[in-house]
């Protein structure tokens, strides 16, 4: 039998370290310290205090495969931490600081995290949480003396030898994890290798998709405990691009402050971010402006036509796409096909809005309510399953649900979608949020989308009521931009210009804010609590 | 011990077959036929005759890891190869129709090819050969009636049935082969894997390197017997490119007259065919013409500062690298890296005309004369060695030879180089070519770049002559353009911009060409054995 002669070399993000070190010494890593200043290193700084971080962790007693947990905004050190805690041969374990701290005990103490790294600022979150950790190691972002009870970032890696070995591993060893933020349910860790680590970012950075090149300098406003901040920080170490990390200042004057300085030309981040920079952008345009060709990144929930249309306008191009915590998370990325390029305009954006064509690498089918694979007809619609080496498997330390796993292996997402013939995909609803009327599908996603793209209207979400009659009807949640207002029958006669009488709201509800998870989605759980009978919740 | 809870997928060129046809249907193959008419495919296309190959090929009696010889130009049915054989768990072949006859037996019947996929017009080549295979499919590309004592391509594959399932395998298995035109010795076989392949492919294509996006058109003049085309052809199935393919036709006025039918926008292939084109064009500018925004991808030998400045002039830009086809091949890239973009218009060219920057997902070291680690200078010398998932750690059935492999796994490539301290490798010589006199290092592959750049040179390749008093001698074999002439001191003295007195040649010899390879590369051991004395060849 012949085989490959191909050396068979694991897989490892330790040799990120050493190429950037080496090949990009100058490139900058800058992070906004609470005090809204500069810190500024480079990537000969980065791998110098990735392996400091590495050998005091492994000084401090860290075994191969223990879990050191990060609270932390975006910075410098979390991006050493993203790097040291696997070449000491830990596991990164993210904790999303927007939880309830209640939450944040349940999920440090599931995952078994022994040691955490957390920002000073953030102390006050930490005293709330109901976990033990064996060391604490407390970054000094603000500059403030540190608490004698804990250990000072600075000075635990600057103890530490100069020699430093990386642990060896193989491929599959794990190197970070990170739980999601179920809507339902207690959430679910995670856990990602070197393999599929590597093999997401290579993906991930091909030309169509972040086409991070030399000179790019890359400003994550998404949260490094976001589904590890999309891969890109492990993109940006890989080409050797300067980070812009915000810290913690998210507001959209402070983002825009930060572009105006470090002037970067590509951004990442959640809707919701965006949708508020847009409000001061076009209330203020004298005062704000964003620098033409700005690339955003743009993902973590839906993304109306109108935001991407809107920037447009200002010269910035949204590039966004589909995928999941469980899906490291790049599986989908709405990009022009060449055979699209002289359509209407109106075209061109229904595809930049829409979910976006799968990636390669990775296998995507459409399963209908009786199993059967679904035409890509732009109509059949079904659920979403990929299959894939950066695709979870499995859940952390819990039993195999099979409501999750298909029986040959794939991820069952949730998302329920339909795929045109070009390969783009429309997301029409999560499972859960489906509403059936009259036997009818009523799209809850295609509906919000409409109803944000009217001028009065910030945001809508859509959630099923049930009804005796039709099973259920579409009730609409919508918040007012400042100053705008309307009235359901004008709201109703815009969404009849795509839906049929029978599919339109009959109820609308006014708020003040639409509720959000933790990572920016609508959390429509909470909606269905506060405007359904208390029985009639579904599960 | 947490483990990972990624998905354990193989890796898979079968994927890229599936989603090319699923998601690129229309996006074409060109193939340029003997009779110079355009035979044109869609990716459509491509999947179902691809698959209907693979189950001819399992009808035919093909059994996992059996080897397939292909000896064919670049043209559709070759890119079916490609993939059809691994699709049906073979082994594709890649037979270089450069070679003397025998030397093409001798390879066959090294690799055990089974079956054989061979062009109509090759058939006279093919009855040279003395080798026996068990089939021999011919692609009937110039349109002639197949003679009845061979299996007609068309037909074999019309048979298959409509039903295929991939043959299962692990990511490690074989999928194609590759022998080196080794300048010394036997050819030694190369196997490649699903695995590596993808890997690399996804490495290759990264923005700074090929940076194929929607819309590109590529046109590989590289035979798709030369290190599997560089990769390229994995890459443009992977991302839906456009692939015009030159069939036999490689004289420059042919692939000016395709490129101007097809508009490609990114081609690749040896220095040689783009120095002649270059010469076509400087001649005839009024008859020839590139058209703006072209990216020629060089590689294969060493290519000359003065080819990438003048392409650069007529609009074009050179890109170009470093590899063998020991490393599937790309190993560096010559892209300007952030640091360099406001350098003077010399310095950036020097870095165009460099090796480059190594890649990443692949590990790159310089060893001196006494194994140590050389430091990147610029000035230190050394051996590279590489090691990585697609760098070969042993050759096809032949005993693992110590002095092409380190004790620690890594790849000696035999050439000699230095690197900068922006990461930039200047290839100074193959090992066997080295000049050593009085002591010193003489680069020959500088010598030769400096007088290519001379107005009156077209070629020139320098070797080491033995010298009683100085150990080598450099002697210069100089290919003077068409009309154009000098004289030896006319070019000691433009030598003596950067060389040392002692460095310069004190013998010229003007040849009507340089002696090549099969695969375009200076054949300096031609050189050698005209010019040294017999006792004193090198081995």
């Amino acid at each position: 039998m012949i085989r490959s002669t191909m050396q068979r070399v694991p897989l490892s993000i330790n040799s990120l370290v050493e190429r950037a070190g080496k090949l990009f010494p100058q490139v900058e890593i800058v992070s906004r310290l609470p005090d809204k200043s500069l810190r500024r290193h480079t990537f000969a700084d980065f791998r110098r205090r990735t392996r400091q971080l590495a050998a005091a962790l492994l000084a401090a007693g860290l075994k191969k495969g223990d879990r050191v947990a990060t609270l932390c905004w975006n910075h410098h050190a979390h991006l050493e931490c993203y790097f040291g805690i696997p070449a000491a041969g830990g596991v990164m374990h993210t904790l999303n600081l927007r939880l309830a701290p209640d939450e944040i005990s349940w999920i440090a103490e599931h995952a078994q995290d022994r040691f955490l790294i957390v920002d000073d600022i953030l102390l006050p979150l930490f005293r709330q949480l109901k976990v033990g950790f064996e060391k604490v190691i407390v970054v000094p972002f603000s500059g403030a003396p540190v608490d004698s009870a804990f250990l000072n970032y600075e000075e635990f890696i600057q103890k530490s030898a100069e020699a430093f070995s990386y642990v060896p591993h193989e491929e599959d060893d794990p190197i970070s994890m990170c739980y999601t933020s179920g809507t339902t349910g207690r959430p679910k860790g995670v856990v990602y290798s070197h393999r599929s680590t590597i093999i997401h970012t290579l993906m991930a950075n091909q030309p169509d998709y972040w086409g991070l090149a030399a000179g790019d300098s890359v400003c994550p406003v998404t949260p490094m405990f976001h589904a590890n901040c999309w891969g890109i920080p492990y993109g940006c170490v890989m080409m050797g691009i300067k980070l812009v990390f915000p810290g913690p200042h998210l507001h959209p004057e402070d983002l825009l402050a930060l572009f105006q300085a470090e002037k970067p030309n590509f951004v990442l981040g959640v809707p919701t971010i965006w949708l508020a920079m847009l409000q001061l952008l076009e209330n203020d345009p004298a005062r704000y402006k964003l620098h033409a060709g700005m690339k955003m990144l743009v993902g973590g929930a839906a993304v109306p036509e109108s935001l991407i249309r809107s920037f447009a306008k200002l010269g910035a191009e949204i590039r966004q796409g589909w995928g999941m915590t469980e899906t490291s998370p790049v599986a989908s990325i709405a990009y022009l096909k060449p055979e699209l390029r002289d359509v209407a305009e109106d075209e061109r954006y229904r595809r930049f809005a829409s979910a976006g064509v799968p990636v390669p690498v990775m296998d995507l089918r459409l399963i209908d309510e009786n199993g059967k694979e679904c035409e890509w007809d732009g109509a059949s619609v079904g659920e979403l399953q990929v299959r894939g080496p950066f695709i979870t498997g499995s859940y952390h330390n819990v039993p195999q649900e099979p409501e999750r796993f298909t029986d040959d292996g794939w991820l069952r997402t949730g998302d329920v979608a339909s795929i045109d013939a070009h390969g783009y995909i429309r997301i029409t609803d999560r499972t859960k949020d489906l509403i059936k009327s009259g036997g009818e599908w009523i799209s809850s996603v295609d509906m919000e989308n409409l109803l944000m793209a009217h001028p009065a209207v910030l945001e809508a979400a859509v959630i099923a009521i049930p009804d005796p009659k039709w099973t259920e009807r579409p009730l609409a949640c919508v918040v007012f931009k400042l100053n705008k207002k309307t009235t359901p029958e004008e709201l109703r006669a815009h969404l009849s210009s795509h839906f049929a009488k029978w599919q339109l709201p009959d109820r609308f509800e006014f708020l003040d804010a639409i509720p959000r998870t933790a990572t920016g989605k609508f959390w429509k759980l909470k909606l269905r609590e506060r405007f359904r009978p208390a029985a009639a919740e579904k599960n």
